[in-house]
């Protein structure tokens, strides 16, 4: 089957808006073993909205256009989907009553200029918008299915995961179980993750279950997407293959699904009865700020410390200056974790230091990391350098903070050996993620 | 002249990653006064690339094709492109001695397969790319001149604002110089200032100035584009437009072409030998993350702390708890910040207290914001409240902070009431933003 997709809007031609949209529903799609061919994006003009429907119409099988369902008049979407059907514009009751009621829920009038978002062309399928006043519809131009979404990104997706995804399955033919699963991994890169499941989805022979990954520095997805005739077929398949994943990717796991590692972290603190401080150099409170929006969040993370530097880290912790002046080590971080646990009373402390390299930025610049994390019971530190530039570098040095915090709370070893750090001061250039 | 924008490959066709390469192009183009009527975007598939390649020949002036100029099997921009316009592939050999001459340089041979990257369309006009191996190159199909540039960020920049641009502004007919003069505030919604800048354009009557907006909550981007026979004659134009924007914007500029709002606080406060404390509740860390990464920041900022809600604020400074009870007040804030001051030596310190809303996330869901900022001479301080939901709260009160500060280091009033703020507790929902 053949699927494009068509934005809309001046706003996203113009690059004032980065089209998230697309991609959203590009790899929603994907998960769900349909692909898109082409994306076309064109403004609130009706000559080339015109011309956009009618070539997609000539090509594809369904088409998803996205925007321009909105009261005001540079919504076109309604109007050129009419004359692309040679249909007329419709006022749908249905659809105007809804509206009223919507607006009559939050105490206020229906202004005049939404009834257009109640005009659909004749023979047009309504697809409900539950959150907006934007209605979805389908209707066929030529040869293809056209479907109409709304531009707000939330009602979009609603409209796509509860909708427009079982249409497309039903018009592919596919068996229309499908379930995608999550790993989220820190510390491997994605030709390494590749190497190491080699052959799982094998152990599914009808080939019903398809690995793929997304990296986003500096973690990784590793996803499985598995079909079958219901969700007793899917869990059946995917059984043996998420244990080997789990069993071949290990401890490196820190999250699956929609869970992430803030959360875990946050929840394995909470489930412990445990609170935290946090002390940091050259993350500057990004690690905090992973934490502390979360809901909860308050009653288990008791304080955050930015300090400059890893003589400032020292000093706050009232370690005398023998100890700074050693340069940074895992004692050091140690020393830091233990002082900063008792001094805010929390059960746990994570010490995050970063000794950077002299020099402006460039792509073989690094930085040495001591972490440390402190409880009742004892002390564990870990020792690590990164290179690839001071973004780089920071990113990195918060996911290991986070991560060796996971590992500690849930018993693991703290320190394997991950693919961003080097063993050695010196990297030649390029060896970035290597 | 119409302008069409061609974006290829798997990874932004299946939304792995996110189109940035086109906003980026658009937002370009439209601050020289170029529009960009269609975009494009295919796969790395030979089918879906001619037929772009010849749909685009038949309908634009100029095409601009980006990314497949790589040299795995999988870029095919160069051989598509020589089968569109009907021509052969040649060797470059000037290109190839200078990615033989690239590698070289770092202590590389070239591997065999960048061989490719030197193969042209004969007749190409060779585009430098002073920073990579992937040659752009322009080529005349059908009724278009094609301009075809690499997919990393980076070169994609350098190339279209050094070669590309100035070759599409010749090709328009346009007078060649073009400035864009840009203003940041915050407290200011788009309409707003819209409305404050009123015929401001009108000051030039030759029409070659252009007011703009690019709205990114919090803040807000003013732009100006003016065209002139030279940057002389742009400067003339220029100087009482911008005189009046400064005059109606007022203390809400917060700065100007490519500085930031954390780069003038911190530029401030080291012309001012000054050191800042920081103390944070609900922000999190995001206040201290916003000025701690940046070059410098070490000298300057003492210390960020970061503590989960007012109460904790106050036992950190060492206030007594009848100060906590009190509640969320400009004095408690005042305190706070006064002892943050003291306890670290630093001159200057800001706290920002937020006292949040009872229940669950919603669109109506607010924060009271009290904030202040001591120094050796007086301590200032602000309360305000912000309703939208919890990132909108979260993020205005960093902005809040930060613009504070920035307005006290400039001897600025530090309560001007802002668009984003209410008056009252209770608002209707949707009041967002207005």
């Amino acid at each position: 089957m053949r699927i494009e997709v068509i934005c809309t809007g001046d706003e996203v031609l113009t690059g004032k808006i980065v089209n998230t949209n697309f991609s959203y529903i590009s790899q929603k799609l994907e998960d769900f073993g349909l692909s898109v061919q082409w994306e076309t994006t064109v403004g609130d003009d009706r000559d080339n909205l015109l011309l956009a429907f009618r070539l997609a119409a000539e090509r594809a099988d369904a088409v998803i256009v996205n925007g321009g369902l909105g009261p005001t008049v540079d919504d076109l979407s309604q109007e050129i989907a009419a004359r692309a059907a040679g249909a007329d514009l419709v006022l749908n009751e249905a659809w105007l009553s809804r509206m009223q009621e919507y607006f009559a829920k939050r105490g206020r009038v229906m202004p005049p200029n939404n009834r257009k978002q109640a005009m659909l062309p004749a023979g047009a399928e309504v697809i409900d918008n539950p959150i907006g006043t934007a209605c979805g519809f389908a209707l066929d131009i030529g040869r293809a299915r056209f479907f109409f979404t709304p531009g707000v990104p939330r009602e979009l997706r609603r409209m796509l995961e509860e909708q427009l995804i079982p249409r497309l399955l039903a018009a592919s033919g596919q068996q229309t179980a499908i379930f995608l699963k999550r790993f989220h991994s820190y510390g491997i890169g994605e030709s390494h993750a590749d190497t190491l499941l080699a052959g799982v989805e094998a152990l599914v022979p009808d080939g019903s279950v398809k690995l793929g990954f997304r990296a986003h520095y500096p973690q990784l997805e590793t996803k499985l997407t598995v079909r079958g005739k219901d969700m007793d077929d899917i869990r059946r398949k995917l059984a043996p293959v998420e244990q080997e994943v789990r069993r071949r990717l290990g401890n490196f796991i820190l999250a699956e699904g929609d869970q992430t590692l803030e959360r875990v972290v946050l929840e394995a603190l909470a489930g412990q009865q445990a609170t935290l401080a946090l002390v940091e150099t050259f993350t500057g409170g990004q690690i905090a700020a992973r934490l502390a929006h979360l809901p909860g969040a308050g009653k288990v993370v008791r304080r955050g410390l930015v300090v400059p530097d890893v003589a400032e880290a020292c000093a706050a912790a009232g370690l005398d200056s023998a100890v700074a002046a050693d340069g940074l080590t895992r004692e050091t971080a140690e020393a830091v974790a233990r002082a900063a646990r008792q001094q805010t009373g929390a059960t746990h402390a994570l010490a995050v230091l970063v000794d950077l390299d002299e020099g402006t930025d460039r792509i073989d610049f690094g930085g040495t990391i001591c972490l440390a994390i402190a409880s009742a019971h004892d002390t564990a530190s870990r020792r690590s350098r990164i290179v690839g530039g001071r973004e780089w570098v920071r990113l990195g040095a918060v996911e290991m903070g986070l991560d060796c915090l996971r590992r500690y709370l849930q018993a693991l070893p703290v320190h394997e050996r991950i693919d961003f750090e080097i063993d050695k001061p010196q990297v030649e250039a390029g060896a970035k993620g290597a």
